[in-house]
């Protein structure tokens, strides 16, 4: 939090029908519904966020990302940013409070991967849901389906990948925790942090700028990851890969599809890092472990099924 | 236990280099070395078995399954049984005590499926590995690789499943406890069990007698999967599948091979049976999920990889 | 299953109020209720079992256990067995079938220890709660609380531990598969078992006869074990001990009280035993770390709250 | 991390015998030995842990904590703090480099509550245990005993926690992610963390300055702190309470005690917190619960056992 950038704060996808989608992020993933707006958008989270929301749900023609949102800090820090992004050289467009409801005014730039993202600081805090912040339970009962904690990361395709590290770690802030690198010493995947989390947000080269790979949500046990595989099985949900292991972060995980084709990812554990870290290092030749590493391959998909 | 016959006692295992295959078990899978014979057989077992023994290696020129033993309650049993098996049909040998080291006289038959079974009743008990049988700790301390518990089950591909079921039923006291039916009502698989476990033998339909597709070893946890899986990746061990869910039996599991090409599971959970529950049955149509339960497809070598 | 009994079938329970028995034994213990009778006992289950029902609750003025009832296999075994019983010196009564709803006739005797239990051979089959025979998920939906998956055993606190192991060994088939023994060389504990399982039945030496130390349900994991703490918490319910592991059986634990006082186990886990196993015994002067293996010391509450 | 205070980055702890200590800390707790100095210190980490020591264990005539150190970012930032810590009223004292084996320079004060706590921003970094920073293995092999991951946090009893959370909070950049307050308003217990750990250090209000409660290691999953407790058990190693949660933070956590009567925890889990999270409070009167979710009660040495 070298900049004043906290954490992912919201990511907006794209679904191709948002009553099929509910039915994917509410009663499968167990976001929870928050709140809906005039242009018919649905605001999810995850039980242990305390801002109102951090997914929202658009319905489109094409599924993908519209952008992820990063909360900081202060407004002051929104205000700097503004003026180091300008800087940096990205056009900055400001959307005012309440354009996504319950949210104070956010600023938006492209990064040089394609992709847009915003930061704000102010979000109103509905607090943990199903929790009191006074003597709190464990954990709140009526959750549903896989009990997804946290919005926690999105993975992203995308061009140029050494400029967007320069804007995330430069001018936002962010740590280098992992990357991967080529034989010719080109870096082809990237993951950023901006706290001890082992990503925040991540990057991989790929020709095309501005895909989606998938949006990642946190579970606590590797006993919740197969519950989270059971239900995927017994709702006949699209399956990608998973129980397995990541070698990039160690994360144990599952990866599955949302009825528009978005891939989601449900996860526990991960390496944590601090500033001070040297970035680990993966070979690309040894890119089918650092990505799978008990299978050891990558399956097609996983390079090419992106919204 | 209906005919005396109370569990899977041992199966001896060709190899095709002992000392890698040693490497394999004992390293990795974490079975204990108890002994070695003047064929030089490689004797071991699992932390939690009583008996001296449960798996022998044995070097030869192909993999496979030589035989699979199953102990019985008491001499009187297996007499009894000699009778039963020749009125069935089955050509019996008997096998003097000490053919394997610690271990009494054998009858051995072969099934209708193609594939050579033992009975007999005296083995030396060693007690559990590392453990007294006066205030035992909860485990030993020193297991190596995946601590696997003990030798569980084997899966065998044959011919002949009905008349194989007859035999285990009818003469050996087995109880069909789960089944795949193919659409015109041939049952194409078969998971028998002597006791309270799933399966302690499993038979699948296949055109050749005799094949082998794994033998079993039973974890305490999905932690242990987990944990079998990362060490599997850390030993470059070829893996099949996993970590994932069976639908038939709900045990979770993974699948690889020891350096001859047989091969191995190690699972944890299961269903239990009794002998008043009526056989779990999946359509052939599901065998996907039948066998992998996440996936819902089979990978081609579940079906082709066989020793 | 040596004499053809096959599992402990039920057990009635007297409670001080039914409505809130219920709400303790459904809501927070997870049992489905099934039936109710014209005597106001409500019959319930947990997930797994086939049978109709395996705990019977009866509103009376003072907790305990009324009986408990073993499966056999078949009605031959159990005639064979009230031979036996009567030649053991029992008194034994019939109960007519539909005495309990879905229930065949069953004999009943009290066991020298003071209790009085049943043996039956037919109960209604059911089915496991919420899934098919046919191609099974691998749980059902919608569970409550602790989400039980079985009747597992009961621990009785009563006289004249010899001469209850004789009947229950030589009459019944059981198998002594551990046993806490005094200096002296007295027996003061026995685990008894018809099956693969650590224990059906326990009896702890006690001047009175008759006494009910607890009815233990089964769970899959130490993480169900946790859940079930917090559970336990957040519903305010009166804890005994635990999450621990027991040093007999090693199973992972915890207890706590039904809202008349009778004590309830959850646990996981848990050693197997064959036949062929020698007992397992425990010095009576480690008999703390015997019952609770990290505490190593009894609480009060283990040796004198009985109903 | 609003000031350049990472994190925690060492302890050092007095014990009464060092060999007792080492097999308490290295062989038992699984912390790795990394160096010893001339003073007859010896340096240990856990293995997660990048830099060279975070365990320095001195041996003395009464057990206790002599002192606890954070990372700060850079040497400008300890510059920075040094005159924040001075402007706030504390003696600051410069020990030189190296005065800890591969340590850079350390500032050193006492915080109100009567703990001496040190800054340094540089110190040798070995990498991660048994681990390459290139296409890194999940964890490595030979790891000892409870195998903990990192030193974690230190709970401390003192004085005057008014004073000290402004020393933590308003000089060193810390958030108040966790109280107890009293019925008139007094806090009791403040939990505090410089990054998205729930805590990185906390304090709770006692008569006595500078009391040390107890050292904190953290390990990945609930197995393992039953591991920890069953290895508790085996080493005959006096246990505190556990396995079980705690309200605050909802860590699922053992307490035990080394062979000096310092106490010790290892826990896993625990709720994240983020600088516009509001703290969590528990109120006084629910201690027991907040302390022990789920025995909703203290033991009496949680609040006399100090050293």
């Amino acid at each position: 939090m070298k900049k004043g950038v906290m954490r992912p704060g919201h990511v907006q996808i794209r679904v191709l029908d948002l009553e099929e989608a509910l039915k994917h992020y509410v009663e499968l993933l167990g976001l929870i519904e928050m709140d809906r707006d005039e242009q018919g958008r649905v605001y999810l989270k995850g039980w242990t966020e305390v801002d109102k929301f951090s997914v929202v749900l658009r319905e489109a023609d094409q599924p993908g990302m519209d952008f992820m949102g990063f909360k900081c800090l202060d407004e002051a820090s929104v205000d700097q940013l503004e003026k180091d992004l300008l800087a940096f050289g990205c056009e900055v467009e400001t959307l005012p409070a309440e354009e996504l409801k319950g949210c104070g005014r956010r600023i938006r730039f492209k990064a040089p991967s394609g992709h847009d993202f915003e930061l704000y600081a102010s979000k109103e805090q509905t607090g943990k849901w199903g929790l009191s912040n006074r003597n709190p339970e464990a954990w709140p009962r009526g959750l549903k389906g896989i009990k997804a904690t946290r919005f926690d990361h999105c993975l992203l395709y995308g061009i140029d990948l050494d400029r967007t590290l320069e804007l995330f770690r430069d001018v936002l802030g962010f740590d280098l925790a992992e990357q991967v690198v080529a034989p010719d010493g080109k870096r082809v995947a990237q993951f950023l942090t901006a706290s001890m989390k082992a990503h925040d947000v991540a990057f991989i080269d790929h020709p095309e700028p501005g895909r989606f790979h998938h949006a990642s949500f946190f579970l606590e046990t590797w006993e919740d990851v197969l519950r989270a595989a059971d239900l995927i099985s017994m709702t006949d949900t699209s399956l990608d890969i998973g129980p397995t292991r990541h070698g990039l972060t160690h994360g144990k995980t599952i990866y599955f599809f949302d009825p528009a084709g978005n891939r989601n990812e449900v996860f526990c554990g991960g390496d944590y890092h601090y500033p001070d870290h040297e970035p680990v290092t993966w070979d690309a030749d040894e890119l089918g472990k650092a990505i799978f590493y008990h299978d050891r391959q990558l399956n097609e998909r996983f390079l090419t099924a992106l919204t």
